[in-house]
């Protein structure tokens, strides 16, 4: 169906949708002969905000976190806890563990992972700059809440050797059985996991 | 996870995005941060292929299909059967049609259907500049290719009125069981008008 497109016009729409991830040649002919429909302030308003955010968005000095100003709305917030630091790998994990209203210290934003397979070196991240938080001395806690694949565990251990120096405590996320899940559905290492790692019990009520 | 977004520049650019068919805001978040993620030259060819394509994009003067120019590809192509015209709601069907490389003629976008619910009367489609085309005397068929809904049925009837007054062909689409279908599963209409239509057997071969 794609071959027959009678427009370039279409086509290069088409083929720009079509590189965003999870859109295929089919969903992107759909997305761009809907646009193609809707009247102009409408597509204005569709392209204007992208560009805007590809433009205009910025990251707090701090963290690292996206913000529409220098510092960001979880870091220029006076209810939070700045002495507890928890580490993540970028923006969607902050919006997750928010999403939780479970944590009320602040983030820092690394930007990646430290992957030698993919040439990412600790200095490609944003590194230093936690740990001149961390020596600043007001730190009490670095949470290291990354994802526990190779990539994840590389990057804690790096950040492990270079945080151990100071009288902070350096916390991970407690790794265990999903709420709701099933023993026997579990797998073996996450299980052994949370059988290691089992807590008091009044701690779970 | 949706309510915690930290940047009113990306909440702006998720909106938009969830605005498009199909999108949810979850989908709409997960491209919006892809497309931060990309350089500046990959967010303006994206907005700007789509910006020209609403600003540029024309229609055919003769069928009113899609085109980059006055007179779209099929209508140019000098080994097109221009006696035979194929009536259509939208582009989405001459692009379907075209991928069947079944047909050799040329086209009629309607821009739409007629449908009392929603407003549309036969003066909102490019129904005046089929009945000219047909008047100008050099064709010879109309194919009436509209869906089978109470609106293309309308459609049908509309144009059947204002066009069988002139010396031509008006065929509609064969409807029947889809080639690989089994007839256990076949809806009766379908199996029932598929019956009525019977074709000789060797037009099948």
């Amino acid at each position: 169906m794609i071959r027959q497109i009678p427009s370039s016009l279409l086509e290069g729409a088409v083929e720009e949708l079509a590189k965003l991830p999870g859109i295929g040649e089919r969903t992107a002919m759909r997305l761009a002969l809907f646009l193609l429909k809707q009247d102009d302030d409408f597509v204005n308003d569709f392209t204007g905000a992208i560009n805007r955010m590809k433009k205009e968005v910025r990251y707090c000095k701090i963290c690292n976190n996206i913000s529409d100003s220098e510092v960001c709305s979880v870091c220029s917030d006076r209810n939070r806890d700045a002495s507890i630091i928890c580490v993540v790998e970028n923006i969607k994990d902050v919006m997750a563990i928010e999403a939780t209203m479970q944590y009320n210290g602040v983030y820092h934003v690394l930007g990646g992972l430290v992957s030698p397979m993919d040439g990412i070196g600790p200095s490609d991240l944003f590194i230093e700059s936690l740990v001149t938080r961390v020596a600043s001395g007001t730190v009490k806690e670095v949470i290291l809440a990354l994802s526990s694949t190779m990539e994840g565990d590389t990057t804690n251990f790096y950040l492990y050797r270079k945080l151990s120096g100071y009288d902070i405590k350096i916390t991970t996320l407690a790794r265990g059985i999903s709420v709701g899940d099933e023993l026997e559905y579990t797998d073996e290492v996450t299980l052994g996991r949370s059988l290691l790692n089992r807590v008091a019990f009044d701690n779970n009520i």
